[in-house]
């Protein structure tokens, strides 16, 4: 498997324990020291316990969201990547995220995540993601 | 100069740039490649073309908007590199910013940015901010 490939295996990872609630498999996918992550509307949080006590709230709440994701795109660069996509919340409001990655131990670990509310409708960033969805 | 400083007066060197419009110093700043920029509500941006155009467009508006930054936080990961901080836009909006470097030639070359609006309101973020712009 490529460098890409694995790492946007990783970050499809990352969603399925988002969509799953999985808690115990988002703490592994994050890495141990220098994470960093901003939720939409959020302010910054820095150090892997702030980041891994916001996912367990996330992910335990009655209120968690349907996210899809499109476009995942993957830049290496030797022990650091970075994966651009589209989360598309509820089928309804898209985000750009960015999600960070480090090589440990042969393994693709998060070390940051951002998503940002993008401005223009969603059938002008991808006309065809109600058609999928729906 | 620790490498935390040296980032630190790279992201410096960003926000200057930036406030004066300056495409050269700005165009120096991005590395030559894998870089990536989300700016408030668009889409990715991903290929040095497409980050530098955006820039050329911004920074040549008459429209630009004034930033100030806040809380710049530096982690370190060998050759990679990310500053997070708080953007207070023309004294009013905050955005939680994040801004990813990577040493190239001894250089610290930023690879990634991206900036999104944070929902609280400018005092709960940092009561301190108005005082200090004002």
């Amino acid at each position: 498997m490529s460098d890409s490939d694995a790492i946007l295996a990783a970050n499809a990872a990352y969603y399925r324990a988002f969509a799953s609630g999985d808690f115990a498999t988002m703490s592994s996918i994050w890495a141990d020291d220098g994470v960093s992550c901003v939720h939409p509307g959020w302010p910054a949080l820095i150090g892997r316990d702030a980041v891994l006590d916001s996912y367990r709230d996330i992910l335990h709440s009655q209120n968690r969201v349907r996210i899809a994701y499109r476009e995942d795109t993957a830049i290496v660069a030797g022990e650091e990547a970075r994966v651009l996509c589209v989360e598309i919340v509820e089928g309804a409001a898209a985000l750009a995220a960015t999600n960070c990655y480090r090589r440990v131990d042969g393994a693709w670990r998060m070390t940051h995540h951002q998503a940002s509310p993008i401005a223009a409708p969603l059938e002008e960033i991808e006309p065809s993601v109600r058609g999928r969805l729906n």
